[in-house]
């Protein structure tokens, strides 16, 4: 990096199937300059998040990323140089800026943050993973105590997070991960009370033995196979949050959907909801309280899974849809 | 019909695909006789529902129905002879005696009902159709004034009520229906803003025409790719009433549930909700007086398709699940 030329990461082509490393490129370009009302930031970090690759499938509650992007994504920044007022360099904000260096944003509707340490937990569990999580959890999934919530990709991000948040509240909790080693982990160092390997058998019958009342909460991150299990299970009454369906994300759109639509959800008299963090932002300082509140106790862990360096994050995002990860993904810039 | 002998139809043997008349078999049993605290009554009228069907397939909200049993279904009885206190011969009641022309039933939970004219009505619109619809729509869909709300099966039973209910309430509202003559009866006679012949092209593209803004509310009977086609048109924030999937009835489960579960439901923020009648059949005599208000004001039309005698509700189920009714199918038995 010089102080001249912004290293930025292109989604090179679209992928046709699994993401590669080679659908992106990295090119250098000039500095940007801000304009009135804009900062200059240099990224911190960046998050890597299932959702990067569901951008490129079309639009969603935002636009496509399109062949010759930056590729977009949250980012910690600094403020370099500030053309706005109520914003001066060593500020930090968050932003979409996405895969580069530098970028110049208008500061209006920007955040400040506080500067904690670590600073990578503003990107983790005080970041959209520990939000969604939060308001998934307990605004639109409601967990009341003494019942059986189940989470997928338990060992994720926001899975984690979850799962935690769910047995502060009195839950029972069981994860579904991919792989023994994540889900000893969810047992030994998270407090979840199960957790289901999902490539070790059948994850009806596994879920069957481990919540023979049925699942009364379901958080679903993944879509798919595990959504139709789980379904499957549900008790009367029961009810889903629709969070995310990383199983879906790479590749193309899949044909069919799970089994059971709709008719399980008439004769359990199931609620699903979907939601997107963005609608409940406005809310953030209240959940934010909270998280601090529970990290500070001890109450909540919040594992981060840190890839070194910008020209890394290609690779960073592939192995995260291939589940490599534990925890919050993110590149460390600068 | 004898004094002495009872006519039961059976279902003989279990269908492996679509439901056929020979299916059913009719026999004489002995006339049944009253114990202590229960009713002698006499079928006058039964109901024919597409969840006859689903019964077969296993069970669900309630046992599943076997080869040999009376087949079961909601039937207006009258009580011929009472061995329970509260009860007269004379009374009407509502039980779910099935198929055959008297029972013996415990009186304890029957609810007597009022001897209004027509009589039908007791089982139509002030009936499990027309509960069914009062609470599926305004329970759980709660649609506003001025919302865009789709229907399917928009000319049965529970779908013409539904949608008229819902103009009652200052939406706009479009049909699903199959063929064209259908589709004109609901918005020549029912007051639908548009109606929409499933069976003539994309459902999709259609739905799309007359509610480019999306679908606020959907009241979802059919399930399969009519529940696809109207997913994939939901406005952000809309909801979905899971009320039953008669396209997925009259056969094996599908192998496949509707695209876009749960991806839509999390990118629009939808939320989907079953129910079942008999959870919301405490607060019965609420819906009633609205009910019949609403008739005796001319603001609710009630149609029914009356099928004559015991012996042809085989050929009434099975025409029934064919889409061959409009409004409310049920068999006069005496």
């Amino acid at each position: 990096m010089t102080d001249t030329l912004n290293r930025q990461i292109l989604l090179a082509s679209l992928p046709d199937g699994a993401l590669r490393t080679d659908h992106f490129r990295l090119q250098s370009a000039p500095m940007p300059r801000p304009a009135d009302g804009q900062l200059l930031v240099k990224t911190l970090y960046l998050s890597l998040d299932a959702a990067n690759r569901a951008w490129m499938q079309g639009a969603t509650y935002r636009a496509a990323v399109g062949a010759g992007d930056v590729m977009p994504g949250g980012v910690l920044a600094e403020v370099v140089e500030s053309r706005a007022e109520g914003f001066a360099p060593g500020d930090l904000v968050q932003t979409e800026t996405g895969w580069q260096d530098y970028a110049a944003v208008p500061a209006a509707g920007l955040r400040k943050l506080p500067r904690i340490e670590p600073l990578t937990h503003l990107l983790g569990v005080y970041g959209i993973a520990g939000l969604t999580a939060y308001f998934g959890l307990l605004d639109i999934g409601r967990p009341q105590a003494g019942e059986t919530v189940v989470v997928s990709a338990a060992a994720g991000s926001v899975g984690s997070l979850v799962g935690q948040i769910a047995k502060l509240k009195g839950a029972t909790v069981i994860g579904i991960a991919g792989g023994q080693a994540k889900c000893d982990l969810l047992t030994r160092e998270y407090g979840f009370d199960a957790a289901i390997d999902y490539k070790a058998g059948s994850l009806f019958k596994a879920l069957r033995g481990v919540a023979p009342r049925g699942i009364d909460l379901y958080f679903d991150n993944v879509g798919g196979s595990v959504f139709e299990a789980c379904l499957f299970n549900m008790a009367q009454h029961g009810r889903i949050v629709c969070c995310g369906a990383v199983s879906q994300y790479d590749g193309n759109p899949p044909p069919h959907g799970p089994r059971g639509v709709p008719g399980l959800i008439v004769t359990r008299r199931l609620r699903l909801e979907g939601f997107i963090l963005y609608d409940h932002m406005h809310r953030a300082d209240e959940a934010l309280a909270d998280l601090r509140q529970w990290v500070a106790q001890g109450l909540l862990k919040a594992p981060e899974d840190i890839v070194d360096g910008l020209e890394n994050a290609p690779a960073g995002l592939v192995g995260l849809l291939a589940g490599e990860n534990i925890g919050k993904r993110m590149v460390r810039v600068a």
